[in-house]
């Protein structure tokens, strides 16, 4: 049997373990020193050399195999979320008000469990295979783009990544070639009018119905600006202008969201955002405060990665299913690496089948199988063998 | 008895003759030749002093008392409108597509009737009576504006006139002081989007959804901007975009009116239309025209005059109610006149009591109570003689 | 001199000092016992028979004259405003986010003040005067109604009241004839949609798009639905919909005010904001609340009261100006008693004609020229005997 | 060299002849019938089975090869627009108003050329080829659906065709598994309200404030209830309400498109569409007619077929470059007969390299270039020879 799977089974219990004591001991976004500690380490303890403080909390460890060959990055953020748990599970949150609501607990568990799997096998290992852990990626800017400015891609050729999914079936892994995750922007708009007597309109500037006015607008973005064949999301999703009901509203304060998947698309709904708050404000008289913030860039995956990712992953054990998935409108701040080196990201099962009911990432009942670190951790570390197997090959027939 | 009446009543059947030769030979706005000319006829007739052709095919014809006072003008249109007339009428129109069907031949056989009733009573006339026979009512620019330039109130000291309402009922005389009918403007919006197929609206800059937006935005100028006291309208009438079902519409072309009773209301509405098309197009990146075209102002009513209409119409045979009107939201170029000297305009019922149904004006079924016309005669005389006396009378005290 | 002014010249410095009494020691509306105590004590001093209690906090207290006559009501309200003064006068309110900053503790120095006058002057009136002290004018559903549902206008023959106007000139009174003051209603609307992920709009119903086209839609009752000789006012004052940005709204809640002086015009009103509503959310599929609070009648003024009024106000010394006043669209309860009895309701200008700036009222800076409650007292007074005396002499012309 | 590509060459000259008698004789949708008659005469020349006037004026010709195997269809449409042609080609359109705007004339040249190149190779065809002309692809309901009803798939295996693209370059072959080209649907709506006066809006139901406001609220169709990952179309085209300056319009007509790819989103959108129809006008009180017609169902290429077509391609000469294509928007009824059999729809550039401008379908002066012709008669001639090959193949294989 394969050497690596067989180590890792026997981790399995190890694997769970840690991601218990993260689940219990959860950390906001840019403040997880505590966890960075711990897996630090971790990788300590097993030899690896370690960098931490990588752009912030961010901790890489180097294992050099006995043989030459590619470095491949493999990456797991380690950041929680401002939830209070409501799970009954017995390792529950001891933070009250922090909680880890997206299984980033388990993405570093099965790294930490591979670590230790890989460290024992390093005549098998043709290169160097980095451990990146990565801080933050919940909160924007995410803790990706201060690493890849600190180096953290330094020599580095590929990178594999996975997201464990709590409502897709636990044994399934969902590969997609191209955009993969949207870019999740943001937008603020204040509309400065001016109020007064809810009697007297016409010594006003009703900022209400302009803001209404606008939120029609905008519809047309989507429906008539954009490319039909392509996806864009456009959604006021607060409307602040509370009042008393007779004093008609000075200011509204609207805040959304806009997802898109290709770059030119998002410059489009940017600048038309801009231009349909200027020309509807102009025709009521009324001033306007704008900012749009980019989130992450859209997550792109590499053709032959994500090819390569998909055709081993029928070979690992526990792999049921291996499907192309339709792209989804969430961001990931992973697109950052993937605009940087070669690489996909690829999503992982972790529904329990038995569960009676499951809950989305974010919800403070949100939990996963964790079955599923341990098919995660085999596909990656598979993809990191098999890479570096398929480059030594082509070395050799380069040589010839 | 009064004289004048029992004058008139004597001439009834005559006026009615009158009012029935111009009914059966109408003659559009701006082209009624024959019609000044059988009015100068019948002046001439008369011995009165005529001046044709005044500012187009206006006619004036003058009445010298035996004593000094005062000139007193009588207008009546007398041009007819584009319409079939469809009623059954023994003198029913013989000239295709031109109809009165607004009462003007009432009021120029009014006016001539009372003429010749006046003519016969030159002892007890104190001043000049002038009667002001003006075309084109009907179409912008009215005809009452070049008679003015053309120096038709020359010498006049006040004027009066009335309009025959087939919706009043015969026997009331409606006044009111200030203003009485709207200035009815006119807008006309092109809207030059970019065409192209309706599968690909992101090529083109759609001009139907501009429309339908600038359509909803310029609701806000009555509802936001004009003062809740004030009245206006701004309707949109006309929307022409006709295209193919899948052929994206490369422009829209709008029509409507404004309706409002005060100038800066009107300079408000017409402004803020401009306002609204603006941010709209630019909003969608479109290009438009704007043309806004003043109609007539709002006839504004002289306070005085109009209560000694009020006061001594109760007098007048025939006439049985008195009542402060409501303004309406209708044009009429008797506004000129009461820019540049004083006087009233006024309501004579003439909705026949004993009809089934009565049809609004300007329909092809409009039909008037011909007894108005005695009506309208026996006031307008009677204003005439008593103004002229009251003056008299003022000026005997200031000569004390 | 007439004796009635004179008295209250006298009287000037008690009125200013019981007007200062009051502001100093504010009560809230439906709160305002030691007020109607203190009012109760000072008429009971001079005599009076008083009833209090009356619908409430109410206070009735009545003069009888030596001669039969006429029983005439003089109203005066005496509430005050949920606002934190800002002034710096030596009498500034002594209870914490309590201030009399509409003016009516000076409408009750005024009665009082024209109470004791009276008081002194039997034999010169010609049957009742009855002070009607009014509780909870500013919020609904106002003192008014209870007083009238506890018979405060029994065998009343005509009323009289006047609000001072902190930003209309000292010396100047204002009158006018038929509507003179908005029923201002209030209307309440929740929009019942559906959240979710601001990603995913096909999985909700966005209440914030509902809402903006609501809000649109809204326009249109004023704009096209209410005939433009009238008036009305339909402003949506607050829009409630405050989320993450990237949470698409669950509800939105909408609140706003309704003005119309003429009952079938607010009927219309009302049932068309309520079929807006539902047409714009069954489009959406979205469910809703909503609820429309009438507020005070409009005030409508008898006429040959209002005459009398307008005629006798010049005579009264200080008064400089008497002038027709627009109507406004702001309501007041006194519209209750009008629809009882005969009567008016009339403005008395208390702007310091000094004062480098006047503030409106329910400002926290409010304040008004204390010599208008003289003039006030004055007019009140002054149509008091000259309405008695009318009457008797059209008694004693009857009785020939 | 392969023995049917140097037969097309020598037969190129009379492709192009064929291509331009068909050019020069255009008859429209459903009125072929001298296209046809060529057709069917054309075909029975070179002996071939024919069956004319199928489900109209289709004409279907099989060729019968000298060994067994599958039936492969391949299709091309021949009817012309109702377009007056403004090329100054030598063989132009002599039918004025009808012109080959689309390609048809060269689809339908292509197939007569291949039947004449297949017909001397008896030998090497094994199986049946079906020369599928079909008529009236231009027009709803299509020539497709009464063909298929008419049984011209009996006994087909297999089905292919392509599109001439004058704005795709002449060389590439583009091809899509799965959806192709979108249904193409027709809704028709008319906002039936109340005219009148420009001057009194309360006593209409105005269809073009009704009408804009619908537009406003169709576009949250595209923008709010249509999964964004989802492609769909809805554009309002064409809005009629012509009308005087100063009357509100009664009616207004409405028509658009809406374009799909699935057959859920498809009905979502005529069911959205109706609901909001529904909603807006319920809101104004007017009532309203709406038909939605349903265009061609979507094309929907087999994944196999077109894989295989895309594998072959590329091998043929003159084709340059073989490209996945993104879906288009605009529908096409080839997509009945992929309903029915397996197979793919293709498109063949047509632009020519040396024009200095070239028009789009549909356009007066749209051409193409006449070498796509052949290069399309290579592609399914190698199409129709190879799939049988690899069938015999697969046949002896099982037979094993």
């Amino acid at each position: 049997m394969n050497p690596l799977f067989s180590r890792l089974d026997e981790l399995y219990e190890e694997i769970v373990e840690i991601r218990r004591y993260l689940h219990q001991n959860p950390e906001l976004s840019f403040q997880e020193e505590k966890t960075a500690k711990y897996i630090a380490d971790f990788h300590e303890k097993l030899g690896h050399e370690v960098r931490s403080n990588v752009g912030g909390n961010g901790v890489l460890a180097y294992l050099k195999g006995d043989k030459p060959g590619p470095t491949i990055a493999l990456r797991a953020d380690f950041d929680a979320l401002p939830i209070q748990e409501e799970t009954d599970v017995p390792f529950k949150s001891v933070n009250d008000g922090v909680m880890h609501a997206c299984g980033h607990d388990g993405h570093t568990a099965t790294l930490l469990g591979l670590a230790k799997a890989l460290n024992g096998m390093k005549s098998d290992i043709e290169g160097t295979v980095l451990f990146l852990h990565q801080h933050a990626e919940e909160l924007l800017p995410g803790g990706a783009i201060a690493m890849i400015e600190d180096n953290c891609l330094d020599g580095v050729d590929v990178i594999f990544g996975t997201h464990l999914q709590a409502q897709m079936p636990l044994g399934e892994i969902a590969y997609r070639s191209g955009p993969l995750q949207a870019a999740p922007d943001r937008f603020d708009i204040k509309i400065i009018g001016q109020g007064g007597h809810g009697a007297y309109p016409h010594q006003t500037k009703d900022s209400i119905v302009i803001g209404g006015q606008l939120i029609g607008n905008l519809q047309q973005i989507v429906s008539r600006r954009v490319d039909p064949l392509e996806s864009a999301v456009v959604s006021v999703c607060s409307f602040e202008a509370k009042n008393p009901f007779n004093v008609i509203a000075d200011t509204a304060v609207l805040s959304g969201t806009v997802r898109t998947f290709k770059e030119d698309v998002r410059s489009l709904v940017e600048q038309e955002i801009g231009r349909i708050i200027e020309g509807t404000c102009y025709a009521a008289g009324a001033k306007y405060e704008y900012t749009y913030t980019r989130g992450y860039p859209t997550t792109v995956n590499h053709k032959e990665e994500t090819e390569f990712v998909a055709a081993l992953a029928p070979q690992v054990p526990g792999v049921e299913a291996v499907n192309e998935t339709e792209p989804v409108m969430g961001g990931e701040d992973f697109s950052y690496y993937l605009q940087n080196v070669k690489g996909t990201f690829f999503f992982t099962g972790a529904q329990n089948p038995e569960a009676q009911e499951t809950f989305p990432h974010h919800h403070p009942k949100f939990d996963i199988d964790e079955r599923a670190l341990l098919i995660a951790a085999k596909v990656l570390g598979s993809a990191t063998l098999n890479y570096q197997k398929n480059e030594a090959a082509k070395e050799a027939e380069t040589a010839q």
